[in-house]
């Protein structure tokens, strides 16, 4: 495979690179709002295309918000709706709540059943891309090779752990993350939501307190609850992550919380990205603290980030942090495989998977094994990544342009999803129920907490494809949201 | 499909259908040992086949040990060796044990860790069939098929609680047990082992003490220790299963139970099956006596019986019964799929699988919903049974053949495994490692129980094809018991 192959995404037409190359232009600041964009002549002579090519260039940059047309003096870098929006708030530090009892998960499935009896629609509630952005044709293909390389996978037992095609590159890919690990330490599950059972359950005790981020993924909450362990809630920064100050204020207030989970990267719902100073200090707090680390490293790879973004594990000296990740988001939302490396308490994992799921079957660790140790894991990536920047900066655009003042919005570097903050007298309950009558899904903020702080932010998905449906969705979303908020 | 095809075991040739009809009569005592075969011309005549074939007849039921020659006289029905050997004895039934912290976890990984590490040429701890038995060519099959006709499959959203496909196919195979439900009570899991968890997570809490079979498989032993569950463990008969006198005066003593899990037909290790009747009383006194019975019927598509065997699920009046089962032994062992009918407690198993692994993904439950729905299903059942039929039958006999006197055995109707009694004197443990060193593994009877009762017991795997390795294996471990005893 060429350099080129690589770097280039694959088969765009050219005016899309051209079209990149000044949308780069006006993100990095070198055009700036107001001014004018180089008119199609120029850029007919400047990159020797055609006129078409020229003017598809505008119009494509035009359509997607960046740039307005002006009668008879061509095209104006448009100022940004977004940059209208305020960011969401930043929590207060403080000694967290105390550890509360977990009851979220009667609450949370009485939320997810609503959404389903519903006639939805436009389905922004989710975290992840649709179908359609994910590699199935080179699966399928993949499978199809594999079954017939090897006729006997699907009637032979299982290897341990996983097997090792998939062991070996994911340990691979952990490499760029700065984590450094033989195959045979991973261990395979049925995704990410497996790994983080087996790590809670081999570190802890029912009754036992565990520190998590707030707000944080309600299915964590909901592990919480089914294994009876106890939750504090620590404030999250939607720039920077968990406050480590305040964790340090929680371990001397309460004094008997056994483990941490943080999901560094791009957390769940806010977005957030620790910085890598700050997963130092973690790793090492945590350590220092006999508190368990559990990592929950879902979405890295969708960040927007160049280089790759590094997994606190990379900090880890003595084994106190269990990572667990998932191929879902970024491979096949249809298949269910993620891993967990479970540094000191590997043997105790390795056991608990054993007696509660056996290892997984084979099949798909090959095929997605396969997948992910080829070039076209990275170009699949790539195009996935592009394609969600487009579409995370044009509904952020709709959501600046729909909402009333008052609403807030920090644009995630990454990922599927963001956290709207809404004006402080509306409540994401009621915009929940009534966007679901009309037939538009969304996550209220009620879901990521078992404290009555998130009731006015919501987490809405940018996996979806640009349709007139879903603006449709998102106007209608801002007209309920001033209605709403004028009560 | 004709009648006939779902009738007739695929392409058997005549010889084999004339031996079966020979085999038969030598079973059912028409004819009986030391009585005279009829000789080959006699069937020539009888019938209307060659010499060749008639021949082919007399040798094929020599070779399994069914005839002998004798010199210029012909052949004559043998006594069967096994018949030498006297069953495995039944247990008292008294008082069980009171509830004990199980300790096996450790102890069977240490086991299993032996017979991975060691280099094992004939492995006989296993209970399934070697891989040829199952129907790779058709599951590849459907599996491209399926690939081809919904290219999303492997990258959209799964659909709640299982796919309805293979809900459909084991809700219409359950029928044949008793048992009525809707495809959407049906909760798909990863392996009947999965479902165990859910279940005793569904009705325990840690602590809870639960009523299990004496012995019993050892992966439920280590669910039970992995939850925090106690366990009291029931003299369960080699012929009639579990002693549903022996568990009321455990009720009766203990007065905490929990929940009993019973394995009622083809039970592991015994092979027993528990009579109707005693499925009935089991249904109503754990019913009465608010214990909620869980039933694993992992084996029952393996019984030799002509009609299905019945559930205790079919008794089940008020949803006490909390049916698992399992997709791997029957269908194909590296497909790690199960299901569990919770009764009662659907909605807790639904919410704790949910939080546990979430829902399985799509692609092998559509694979093997589709085989199961088909005809093809019950023709592999037939002929998978048939060869494990006579691969048990030549087992018997060289065990019969090779192990010293106080060797018991009680050939079971079905399954994959039986339960050997060795002399009193000789640990199951020393036949073990003895046989490890020479590359032949059993799974010995330590495995299956907490008490210190069956280390004079051992179970061996028929699901191996004959061979020479095999024959020699099992010479060798008739051997090693001899010398054992005699030590
Ligand atoms: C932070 C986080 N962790 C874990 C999961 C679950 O991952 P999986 O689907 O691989 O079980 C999700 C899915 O949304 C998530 O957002
Ligand atoms: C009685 C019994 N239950 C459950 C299981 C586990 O079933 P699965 O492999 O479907 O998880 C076995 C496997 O040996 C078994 O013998």
């Amino acid at each position: 495979m060429s350099v080129t192959e690589l770097t280039s995404p694959p088969a765009q037409p050219l005016y899309r690179t051209l079209a990149d190359h000044y949308l780069g232009a006006i993100r990095s600041g070198v055009l700036t709002p107001g001014e004018r964009m180089p008119s199609v002549r120029t850029l007919m002579r400047t990159h020797a295309v055609s006129l078409s090519t020229a003017l598809q260039v505008c119009r494509h940059l035009e359509s997607e918000g960046w740039l307005e047309a002006r009668e008879r003096s061509g095209y104006f870098v448009r100022q940004p709706r977004r940059a209208l929006l305020a960011p969401v708030k930043e929590p207060e530090v403080a000694t967290p709540d105390p550890a509360a009892y977990v009851g979220v998960h009667a609450r949370v499935s009485a939320i997810v059943a609503r959404g389903q009896q519903a006639d939805v629609r436009v389905d922004l509630s989710g975290a992840s891309g649709e179908a359609t952005l994910y590699p199935s044709a080179a699966l399928n293909r993949i499978a199809t090779q594999v079954l017939r390389r090897y006729p006997l996978l699907l009637t032979q037992a299982v290897t341990p752990n996983g097997h090792p095609e998939l062991q070996t590159a994911v340990a691979r890919r952990a490499l760029d993350m700065g984590v450094q690990i033989a195959p045979d330490e991973v261990i395979v599950t049925h995704g990410c939501i497996e790994a983080l059972n087996l790590a809670l359950r081999a570190v802890t005790q029912p009754g036992d307190t565990v520190a998590v981020e707030s707000p944080t993924y309600y299915g964590l909450l909901q592990v919480l609850e089914s294994l009876g362990l106890r939750a504090v809630e620590i404030p999250t920064s939607p720039r920077t992550g968990m406050s480590i100050e305040a964790l340090e204020m929680a371990v001397q207030a309460y004094g008997n919380i056994r483990a941490v989970v943080v999901v560094p990267n791009l957390q769940n719902p806010l977005g957030c990205i620790m910085p890598d100073a700050a997963k130092r200090r973690m790793a090492a707090f945590c350590d220092a603290n006999r508190i368990v680390l559990i990592e929950d490293d879902t979405y890295s790879p969708m960040a927007d980030s160049p280089t790759p973004l590094k997994a606190i594990k990379a900090w880890d000296r003595t084994g106190n942090v269990i990572y667990c990740a998932s191929l879902r988001k970024t491979v096949a939302p249809g298949v269910r495989l993620g891993w967990v490396i479970a540094g000191r308490w590997h043997e105790r994992v390795q056991m608990l998977k054993f007696a509660q799921s056996r290892p997984n079957d084979s099949l798909l660790q090959v095929v997605v094994g396969r997948f992910v140790a080829s070039g076209a894991y990275d170009r699949h990536l790539r195009a996935l990544r592009q394609t969600l920047r487009e579409q995370r900066e044009r509904m952020a655009e709709s959501i600046a342009g729909s909402f009333p003042a008052g609403t807030r919005l920090l644009v995630p570097a990454g990922g599927f999803a963001m956290w709207v903050e809404l004006p402080p007298n509306v409540s994401s309950t009621d915009l929940f129920e009534a966007a679901l009558a009309q037939g538009v899904r969304i996550a209220p903020g009620t879901m990521f907490s078992n404290l009555n702080r998130f009731d006015h932010y919501f987490r809405i998905c940018f996996g979806l494809a640009p349709s007139a449906d879903l603006e449709a969705a998102l106007a209608l979303l801002g007209q309920l949201t001033r209605q709403l908020s004028e009560r």
